[in-house]
């Protein structure tokens, strides 16, 4: 699928985020923008509009909170960035590489609050609660890097916080605002999550298989740092003897080069742990998938079952 | 005028604030916890609960929104302390000197998300609005440590955003929530800014003329930063001759040590300028006070008066 369908939307998204960036101190809302309009998908936004549309709602009632939810996602991404010490994201420089970090961190601060200032107040709730968790598994993300071994639940509770609570809130708050039935609400959240899950895990293998060009930042930095990625936990217990013990070697190693990064994404490709992850993330779509059932069919509710399935299929 | 007289409510404010602060992971919790309970006068709440009473309206409606603002005060503590590399506040470590930068990072953005899912939603959009604004003013005040001169004009409209705007976001939603009229949520908002012009202003006088144990951080720091406080920006109006010349020379210093900062600290008393600021404040508060004509006489009218004179008189 091509999300190119969907220009007309995106359009008046960026519009209406455009709108709530501009502003002065003219550094700080340039800050702002500096990611926010160097790429990204909106998935989350189209999935708050499809939501919304797929219940019987007017989708113009929820463009403000679909760019409520994009801010939000880019606030996410620019403090992630610092605490990660990440300097590319969508191929530019990271904003406190380009802004330095005191800007970068107020950026953060202030998309957040235009998001809070634009979303319908009814389901300001649901944002609200989705963010603490969002806050939650970044720290658990973190902490993880420290540890040696982390476990496959463990992991999936870390990425269902830091990654698919805000695909739920997407789905979730689209529902509302086009007042679908419990039952919906309750089908389009569970749908959002899911996809939400496959969406990490496949982000995920992507951070050791994608091509640098497209990825916008380098190929192994999860390696780099000792983060725990669903491919590198997993690589820990499909890996065997000599392998596993170069693999955990260079893990360890202080100060990883170009070299070192390249084997270790050698020997997980030879493992067979990509394939692995792959069929979680495609079980994850699955799921989503039937829990659409519950949606009467119509263009939009095919739309977002066409959408789960390019979560998995999406080359960035 | 003594705050102790208000226990009951911040007690309630108190606990209302912990409840939102108890969650997993435990180190980040802990660090929403580390200066919000190592202190801090719940000045903000008291302003919040007060303007609902003033209005007619019940305090218990207005208890959560009170704890939202402390918990947005807050955060923008944690996150200025970062930017402005502060290692002190409220006599403690500030959190990213405790728990390390990463974490405090998170602990701002875990307080913001608190703060609006508690919040009452008839309130969110005063709220966000003032939190962009903040933003602003701490961007403002970091662009003024790098210039030579700020005029009184721009500090002023830093102070308002950086500080002021959230005591008017305090009155205002209380007034809202209790349900006031129209001119008199005017009246509480325009009471709120004044206060909190009066606030900073205040504040800016005790970081040169307090007793660093009350203080909590090391007097003279706004000196050490090139900060432009108020007393900073006049008092390079106030001084003349040599003494200006030597107030510079210690300003431009690369590394001060302390003895610069008390001779600048010296130099800033003799000169007159402490007075002329008091007076800014004074006028402030007086303004305030005028503003509360249009609120019915009663006993949170009273203490809304008093703490007026209470933002200029305290030591701390």
């Amino acid at each position: 699928m091509n999300l190119k369908k969907f220009d007309e939307y995106t359009k008046v998204v960026d519009s209406e985020v455009r709108k709530a960036l501009s502003g002065k101190p003219k550094k700080l809302y340039n800050a702002t923008r500096h990611i926010t309009f160097a790429g990204g998908k909106r998935i989350r936004p189209l999935l708050c509009i499809l939501s919304c549309k797929s219940v019987g709602g007017d989708t113009k009632n929820a463009i403000k909170t679909a760019s409520a939810i994009e801010l939000i996602h880019t606030f996410t991404l620019i403090h992630d960035d610092i605490m990660d010490q990440d300097e590319f994201r969508r191929g530019v420089y990271s904003v406190h590489r380009a802004y330095g970090e005191p800007t970068a961190i107020l950026a953060g601060d202030l998309l957040f609050s235009k998001a809070f200032e634009i979303s319908d107040p009814s389901v300001i709730k649901i944002l609200a609660i989705a963010t603490a968790e969002i806050c939650e598994g970044q720290e658990l993300d973190m902490n993880f890097e420290k540890r040696d071994y982390v476990t496959e639940n463990e992991y999936l509770e870390m990425i269902r916080k830091k990654t698919a609570v805000l695909f739920e809130a997407a789905t979730k708050s689209g529902a509302v605002i086009g007042r679908g039935t419990k039952a919906q609400i309750k089908a389009l959240s569970d749908y959002g999550l899911d996809i939400g899950m496959a969406f990490q895990i496949h982000d995920d293998i992507l951070g050791i298989t994608a091509d640098e060009k497209k990825l916008g930042k380098p190929v192994g930095s999860d390696i780099g740092r000792r983060k725990k990625s669903i491919v590198v936990i997993k690589g820990l217990d499909f890996l065997e003897g000599s392998n596993r013990e170069r693999f955990i070697e260079i893990l360890n190693k202080e100060k990883k080069g170009k070299n070192d990064i390249k084997s270790a994404i050698s020997l997980l490709q030879s493992s067979g742990v990509i394939n692995y992850c792959r069929k979680i993330s495609d079980d994850f779509i699955k799921d989503a998938k039937k829990k659409l059932g519950k949606i009467p069919d119509s263009d939009a509710k095919m739309d977002l079952l066409n959408i789960a399935d390019f979560i998995v299929e999406r080359r960035i």
